[in-house]
């Protein structure tokens, strides 16, 4: 078990026209000029972004609006979000969407806060965050979990880096969490959402170092809900308990709660799907889904104990007479592939639709050793060769 | 399930030797000039008020200390901490101890915050706190939950009345948790903990309204995760594994995070706890393990397929042949009465030492009515006849 540090301070506002609150808690967390940033024309289409703006009316607060951020959210769009925050006196950034928005959100948020140092930096890891303006969310698509992390993800889309950048700072100040808002999200959207949940939570229950039975526990328990209502919204889209399960998992599997006592989480696949999400621009619950199996079975010997726990406690496997660890470990990712196929999600590289060359994966491992200085993950530490035979194993 | 709000702000920091960090902890916080509160002569024995002050000394911060705060904290207490604290212009307030320092020193945080009204109107609910004084915690006791919760229960020892407050205005700024401090806890108290923080998340688990598949499934983690450690510390009090476990379970059993799409939990055996606790002075913990066997026998029909769950999935009881589900909720009970046993806390007043006459029962079912305005429970509501019925199963 390591020492470990919980913080977890966004305030959660979660059910049915939760939104309808919004201007309130912008006015108690002293938002008086209020920077609106979404993403397409889904939340103009809803009525949402309507509801948001009378909203803070009601409350007297001022709001200007920048829609547009997509899916990889871009550099681009965080300058123009800092600009026109700057042209405005905006003192509070609201978020209406899901992880692309709020990661674009924190961004501008960061630079407001230092507005003479490019925010740039921040994700090339060449100097830490000295602030950041206050932020929140109305969240439209449950995955990403960034409306309680303290994470956010930008592509710089001149260079074609997509870079993370870590720190409390950004944790926003509050969450709206009304699970209609996600009852209209394309099941893709939906399944690579689910997938990308229970990843952040797989990404820190496998670790080499030590474990809390406590943190396990959680993590099981998350993984087993999010599986079980996944499949129901993949026959049931409109389901509200299923939406809301799959909506609150989706932070509590990335605010840190099922990291506590293990060494920081192995993260391996994530910044693998980084560089195939900075390469073809694929969906990121997606991506992950196509390359974990991959790295499961690359990396399983090395520890060994926790996929067979895996097995038996998340994805039911019985163990029969005669099968070994090793069998039961295998058994437990070739259930996962079959729960993935369940929910028409791929499980390598061709079934996601992207068929990368030698060249593009050498590049695709080189750009991701560069990222994180040489290796990566705690499971097993990969260096650039194993990143090379595990893209390709995800062929 | 219901809407819900989840709001744990408090910044947890865990692992061996943390409370090295206060001082630099409370100057993070703004606190200038801090009030040391602490109970009995076991923190100044062991050391740690020393530690606690030479950190605060590092980092150039005043103190000013309090001791002799006593379990079921006395409202006298608390104003003699008020005082104190106006005289030296404090304006923050560490708690060193369990659940009754950190409960006085929110009492204390809360007159601070509002000098012109009297704090007990906050516990006889004549009012609602307008403000609080930061306050944080280093936690030598792990039970009450107060460290994280929005919970404050203190004693007017002069009419023997034990009340609580509830209010997010007093959540603790942060929570310095080294499992090492709670390792020399007499075995008695470390039970009576185990069976105080099982019960905040019971609390929450036994109510007869909507509920979420992952909140269930985070308690039922929890309540195995302590009954599995609190064995290991019967037999092995040092183990510094299970006094971690135990000590984080008690933060999460009483943060809400248990809680979430619920209707706000039941608490009758805590209420019907705090009538024994403010007469008898008996241990908290022990008391709930007294008073809940017979409250369980009493409600579980109106929730059965609750108390059936909780026997497969907390206390794994398996279901034999012909086995009915009020049989299965029966075994459930009965299994937690085994688990008490076999950590030498009782199921009975009889057991926990106690024995009121008729008339002390009256007495106690009376003053809770009146406490909680007639009724109480969402498992079943329970009125004053359904008290005394339950107190004198518990004999």
């Amino acid at each position: 078990m390591f020492d470990f540090q919980y913080y977890a301070p966004t305030r959660v506002v979660f059910g049915k026209e939760a939104e309808m609150q919004v201007g309130d808690l912008v006015k108690m967390y002293g938002g008086n000029r209020v920077l609106v940033h979404f993403g397409g024309q889904s939340a103009i289409r809803s009525g949402l972004l309507d509801r948001v703006k009378e909203s803070l009316d009601a409350a007297g607060i001022f709001h200007v609006e920048l829609g547009g951020v997509v899916p990889n959210p871009h550099l681009g769009k965080v300058r123009e979000g800092v600009q026109l925050s700057k042209e405005h006196g905006v003192d509070f950034i609201l978020a209406v969407g899901g992880g692309s928005v709020i990661d674009s959100a924190k961004a501008i948020a960061y630079a407001l806060a230092d507005p003479e140092n490019d925010v740039w930096e921040l994700f090339a890891h060449t100097r830490n965050a000295k602030g950041c303006l206050p932020l929140a969310s109305v969240l439209t698509i449950a995955a990403a979990g960034s409306e309680m992390s303290n994470s956010c993800v930008i592509t710089n889309e001149l260079t074609g880096e997509k870079r993370a950048y870590d720190d409390d700072l950004s944790r926003p100040k509050f969450a709206i969490m009304n699970p209609q808002l996600t009852a209209t999200l394309p099941d893709y959207q939906t399944q690579s959402g689910c997938v990308d949940i229970m990843m952040h939570t797989m990404e820190r229950y496998f670790t080499n170092g030590g474990n809390m039975e406590l943190t396990d526990e959680l993590a099981e328990g998350l993984l087993r809900t999010v599986i079980k209502y996944a499949k129901v919204l993949h026959e049931d889209p409109e389901n509200y308990e299923a939406r809301a399960e799959i909506m609150w998992a989706s932070s509590l599997a990335h605010n840190g709660l099922t990291g506590c006592g293990n060494d920081g989480g192995d993260f391996a696949s994530h910044l693998l799907e980084h560089e195939m999400g900075g390469m073809f621009d694929v969906t990121h619950g997606a991506g992950l889904a196509a390359v974990w199996p991959s790295w499961a079975r690359y990396v399983y010997k090395e520890d060994l104990h926790r996929f067979v726990r895996y097995a038996e406690k998340v994805m039911g496997v019985v163990r029969e007479d005669q099968m070994t660890d090793e069998d039961m470990a295998l058994a437990g990712i070739a259930a996962m592939e079959d729960f993935y196929h369940s929910i028409d999600m791929p499980v390598n590289m061709s079934e996601l639709g992207i068929h990368p060359t030698e060249e593009q994966i050498l590049e695709m491992a080189a750009s991701c050793a560069r990222a994180v200085g040489g290796c990566i993950g705690s499971a097993k530490v990969l260096h650039e060769e194993d990143m090379i035979k595990i893209y390709k194993m995800a062929l």
